[in-house]
């Protein structure tokens, strides 16, 4: 009995928590999702809904990510970062991701986020072109928390990401899509350049725009 | 000799609380800048960059705010916040936007944002369409500083705001480019609606493309 008022009580915690650090019902939060399979670890930018106490997103089945997932996850951690670099290397250059155990899940952390949410996988439901994946979170903690400015770079880099992540499946179902969403990445990226002389803000869109062609002319 | 130590020990720290921020050379910081001349007080987003120990921004011929530095200003306050709904109000709903007063400036703060920055207007050059603005941070306050999610919505709604200031004079200007940008919005809304079921958002991305569709029809 008392063990599982306990319980309760830490999950209504954990909740609060993960409402304070943003999570919520009618808008998605952009997060880097860690798992660990077996000895293999994967990460992704993911969209996550907070829906009563669970945590929900929703995997393509385009990814390597949805076969792990698909293998059987236990737990996962939601790494929360608006660093664009962080979300760019989370796609293109895994390897490069520093990462760090967690407290209480397998998957491990990525290195210099803001917080991370640990969470065991509740329910997952595969459904043909993606998969339902429900989370408990178990575990909440912030890091770093000194305000900051806004900056358009990185949300300009974020969405070309984004559409970059979809050429590849619409190249083969609807090509003029495909190409309209090259043309989005070019405005992104002149978002960018408009606002920032940073080069390696600068290189990583010229980076995202050359690897869409790449996709699209290939 | 002692107080002018003592002036520049407080710069200093003044300068690095404004870099701590996020303030930077190579990367715009959009911000709500808030003046008061003779008894009126306006405010409009801001796009700021620190150059050497200095904040600028160039504040073009067709705003209010021009005006009001055309006529001399000799202080102001950067307000920080990533919040859309704030950037919109003080765009559309300027008297909505709570003011509270600022420490060492006669111009006020905007209630609620997460930091503030004062500055003494140092130094200030007219061009043609524009006016080069210097100001000299002199008192730094953060607030409030609790990490926090990344959402897609909320940068969306920014960038629709900055597409409309520009479609006024565009409008004018170059029709086929003024018609472009209001694709633009529509883009914007997508993302909008795409990330988040949020009332609001939706109600404020629908007015911004109702407001430049009027523009462009008048
Ligand atoms: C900000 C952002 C959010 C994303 N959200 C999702 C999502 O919710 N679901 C999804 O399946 N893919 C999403 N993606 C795309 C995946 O991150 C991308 O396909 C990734 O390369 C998958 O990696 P993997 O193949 O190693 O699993 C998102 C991408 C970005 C940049
Ligand atoms: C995020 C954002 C950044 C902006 N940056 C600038 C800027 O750097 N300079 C400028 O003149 N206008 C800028 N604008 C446009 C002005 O805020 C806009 O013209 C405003 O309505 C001026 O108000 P006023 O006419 O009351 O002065 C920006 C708008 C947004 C939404």
């Amino acid at each position: 009995m008392f063990e599982s008022d306990e319980h309760l009580k830490l999950q209504d915690n954990v909740i609060d928590e993960v409402k304070k650090l943003g999570f919520a019902k009618h808008t998605f939060s952009e997060v880097i999702l860690t798992i660990k399979y077996e000895d293999i670890v994967n990460l992704a930018p993911i969209g996550v809904l907070l829906l009563g106490s669970n945590l929900y997103c929703k995997i393509y089945s385009n990814s390597k990510i949805y076969r792990f997932f698909k293998k059987g996850i236990r737990d996962c951690v939601l790494n929360i970062t608006d660093d664009p670099i962080m979300f760019y290397n989370a796609i293109f250059e895994k390897r490069k991701v520093a990462l760090a155990p967690s407290s209480l899940v397998t998957s491990p952390r990525v290195k210099e986020c803001v917080a991370y949410v640990e969470c065991r996988v509740d329910y997952t439901e595969d459904r043909r072109e993606c998969m339902d994946v429900f989370m408990n979170p178990i575990f909440a903690e912030s890091i770093k928390s000194y305000p900051g400015t806004y900056k358009r770079a990185g949300p300009a880099i974020i969405e070309a990401l984004i559409i970059y992540t979809k050429i590849e499946h619409f190249k083969t179902v609807d090509r003029v899509k495909a190409e309209h969403f090259f043309e989005k990445i070019k405005t992104f990226r002149e978002i960018v350049y408009h606002s920032s002389t940073k080069k390696e803000y600068r290189q990583t869109i010229d980076e995202i725009l050359k690897m869409s062609e790449a996709i699209l002319r290939s």
